[in-house]
């Protein structure tokens, strides 16, 4: 297993903090502001999740961004899309991200400051999610881009908000506010911004007086079945996001 | 694949226009008024759906009624129930009507134009679902001819609105309002009778301005879920059907 | 098939009544008022359900409580939870209660007579669920001995009100009144305490009305999923527990 | 839990004697003899699979045939296959037989004494198969009857010897004989007939060396996968198998 | 459903005849010779197969080729595998072809008349297996057009005959005679190829004396597992050979 | 992405050697002699596998040992199965080296050098395997210890050899030697030693000559069942191992 020193400043867009009681917080950032979400962050949020995961000094995540949104910035800058090729290594990254997320033994909770509009599928694999009463969400970049969210978009967000809802929401690009969230059971509860980081130590604390096995043990139960669904609807979804964007890319050689 | 003309004109109950970016209307109607669904649209709603998702050139579709509800009149004509060999061809039917509604490949709008009480479960496989406000669901024929509502009402009900709730509504015949309907995330949006289609026009034109293959594969992807629910669910709960109806058959014989 | 005399006075902590129509009333109790589970109950209940299940003269079941809540206290006598011997006992009679519970073949109204936070999964397998104004819901057992939920709560709970409600309910020992169990799908309806059972036999009096192989094959369909669901995750579930409980029992050995 | 006194004699078709070990034989019988299959012994051994499973005295189970065969005689008394409300036991009991026989969580050594031509499926639950040289399979009364082979024997036997060996098996009423059965998976090892419960017994010794934790959980861990396929695919079968009876009953009418 | 007249002379590449007692003899050729398989056949026997599930009349299907082998030979017209439009109809039929062979509710029986090297996983969704001792196996086409063989045949081959053989039959691109394809459980039988016709309307013969809904709802209820290992397998399959082609049409262009 | 020369040299019991064309040659060994397997073995697999699989210079893996046998020896050293703490290690580890080994994204040949009795699994997850014709399987160390097999073990086994078959070598420790495991499908081939690496490289170079995408993808296609069948069994069986353990480590205690 792996040591924190080893990989706690290895990661240029993720401030990784632990309290003494095994909280680890990890705050998504770019120069220390919002995020901007591109080509490396996609590649290194592989990495880090699958460090956090390893390291069993971590027994609680709490996973907030920098600056006044959680993601809804992204930039084409390190993903090659078009090509065959270039696709391959966002299908690796994109199937690898999310199972290494969902493998994180322990319980995370996504504490959210501010609009979640690219890759919100993260936020539907932690089990408690709190937002700044200004969250919103919506998936932004795949129809921007022209292709198929197939990147986890397609099957989660109809496993958490239900079937019809989930449908609508990634074929209209709904956006959907903070309120409106906490209804559908996306958001657990609002929470003032100023209270935000607050609120998710205060539930993390009386998580991790638990035993560690317990805490432990109760994600993995928690999480089975998201576990099979990440499984067998992610690589068949970036598949066919792979052919839509193969299309993409001709057109626009053409 | 195939031609819009070989087929437009083939259904008497369907009346099918398709607008020149691939917008195809289908309005399900008896002599141009409200449905009445029997035996016979059983068979056909089966080709129906088989050629729209054969023809390429249709890239979305809207669903909808002709007069003053989507269907809530049924009438036994056409059917065989109580026979084993009779009910063979509703069981064949009633599998191929949703694995074709299913299978095709392009998102569909139900714009529900009132009451949906029969066969409802074709409701359930829309990607979006608009709804006006006199609309009202209900299970009413399977109760009403005294067998088990096993043609998809039993598993996309509780999939769609959860399982206590589906599991209710179908045991106490329920009624549930569109305001309500839209609180448990059966309906998208509610609207207006008088802009019902224009809505659904809408919603499709901003759609279909994404490429083809993403829009496609965009529904696939949405999908996947549910192909296996019906493919697990429906012929079982069609031969539980099949069964109670035999007794039901056999009492009146009596 | 058994008998209802067979085993009607068989339970010391169930009151068994049939009406004429085969509606079985089941009542949990310890010495005529509110149920204290322990581990002798653990172990009644398997048998109970499977006697219910197995008799054709039950054509639907009403399950409640005596006094003031259904089931809220919860005595350590009968139980080893801390060592494995021990311990396998409540893994083979966990995993039997809830499938037997769920093969009975006729619905089952729930009728929660008050606060319901121990072993509330039996709960989210009923098909329909009254509830008194004052009923609660929250797993409190699990926390305060220190282990994991694991025996159908992890996974029923995200399964009827949605995942990310679900998990969160789980990890905060969240409670939650009748009323927002009833928005969120648990409770299909709330029912003052006086008129509770009158308005379940109502509800069971119009079931039974219909054909008996159409009411029992009904119960059937509807927990289909369901059936493979408890399959799937309490075995694992309680396997889970029982190792973060033999690590709760060494902590105190020491 | 149950005590091997209170069943041990409980049965008219099965003889049950226990060594000090916790070793079970299981001798099917009619009135010592080989064993008549028929509606009465499709009741009763839902029972004893039951009991069997529920006494932790058992640490392992040999099951066994009386006479030349182990079943391959079947006799209609008892059974009505051919009304509704007839098949309906039949269904319930079908289903039930096999979940009990495969929730037996200690591992289950079949003795084949001879010829195995009546529901050859509850052998293809069992974990280790010794057979007779004269020991055939087959799968008669299904066919001979007219109706569908839904009980188990359309999935269990293409599960075990392979997709569509399985399938020719069924629908070519094939024999296969001890030393092809060896080749294809279905028997472990085959015995002279004086030798064949003196090696089940030594097996089985070894076995039971071990943790009584251990033995049992293995089978459980063993027949996992099982469970699903049985859970999955029998109801469905016996109801296709209903609907089937059905017809024929109808003709027979006529 | 259809008239079988209505399709009989429909299908440029099969000829249809059907007995008396429902058997459907279909040989698969090209101009009355060994079929050469193409793009124009890929898209008739998605048709084909449609039409024979459709027709009740068809009580047991015979597939065969004509001349000297089943199908071994395939030619590049009518395809366009290199551009994603193209690709996007392969990956249409290739989906559908299998589920319609598969929804074929009666028996189906192939006849291979010699080698079977081209699209060999339709065989594998026969029930029963004739082969001529000169028939072999392989995968020839996918790996010489430098494609993954995503089309049942990387699912199905591991179905049929195991884990670890399938795998290594496609990435070896493994010849398997006759003989040692009755061994491994893909061929019922080898039967001299002056005798194959006749002794596929033997074993024919004697299913089609069986009650017509106990014929179908067997063949029914022998497929259930191929259902959804198709369903799950087949689309995700096609979608990476089709980012494979994407590849190798941007090589040959370059 | 990793780069070989990072991890190359990491691994003190694995020799990485990668030719010119991506073969990746993994011999696992103890200070160059066979494998003694133990604790820090297990943890360091994992990292292996990990290393490898996030490697696109890898094109293909052949996994080999060093000495005469592939993996025949284990030693207590290292791991801590008795303590829930200790086994909770054991149990991390051991779901992540089978998802990490299944997750390489490129064909695994593996070539047995030899006795493969201890972690027999890992093979059952490469897609061909050569062996040596002294190569024998058993599953020695779990019930030797007196636990439950539950790593693999217990799932892999019958997948690959069939149910039976599967249960009946893991209950009586059988030893399966080169010739039938030949015939079984758990060895593609049987190869002299001598030319035991030659052969491997052989069938390897034809493969990375197909297009790497082509390469990489067949193998994702194949084992995309393999992946759920891991998911679903390891986790529950390593859980059921450790109560096993955990029983096991109190009667030494006492």
């Amino acid at each position: 297993m792996t040591d924190f020193d080893a990989y706690r400043n290895k990661f240029p867009h993720a401030k990784l903090t632990r309290s003494k009681d095994g909280v680890l917080e990890v705050v998504l950032h770019t120069d220390g502001d919002t995020l901007v979400f591109n080509g490396y962050t996609h590649e290194e949020f592989v990495d880090l999740f699958h460090h956090i995961g390893q390291d069993v000094g971590n027994r609680l995540v709490i996973l907030t961004g920098a600056g006044n949104a959680f993601i809804d910035r992204i930039d084409p800058d390190g993903f090659d899309f078009f090509s065959p090729q270039g696709y391959d290594k966002i299908y690796r990254e994109g199937k690898k991200v999310l199972s290494n997320l969902l493998d994180i033994p322990v319980p995370v909770i996504a504490a959210l400051n501010g609009p979640t509009t690219v890759h919100s599928e993260y936020v539907l694999l932690a089990d408690i999610v709190l937002a700044t009463p200004d969250t919103v969400f919506q998936d932004k970049p795949h129809f921007a881009f022209g292709i198929v969210p197939g990147d986890g978009i397609h099957s989660l967000w109809p496993e958490v908000i239900g079937s019809i809802r989930g449908r609508t929401f990634v074929l209209t690009q709904q956006i959907i506010g903070a309120e409106e969230a906490r209804t559908l059971g996306v958001v657990s509860e609002i929470v003032p911004r100023e209270r935000l980081l607050e609120r998710a130590r205060e539930i993390a604390g009386r998580i991790v007086r638990l035993p560690p096995l317990t805490v432990s043990y109760t994600r993995v139960a928690l999480t089975q079945k998201l576990r099979r669904l990440v499984d067998e609807s992610v690589g068949y979804g970036l598949a066919l996001e792979g052919i839509s964007a193969a299309d993409v890319g001709r057109s626009q050689n053409r």
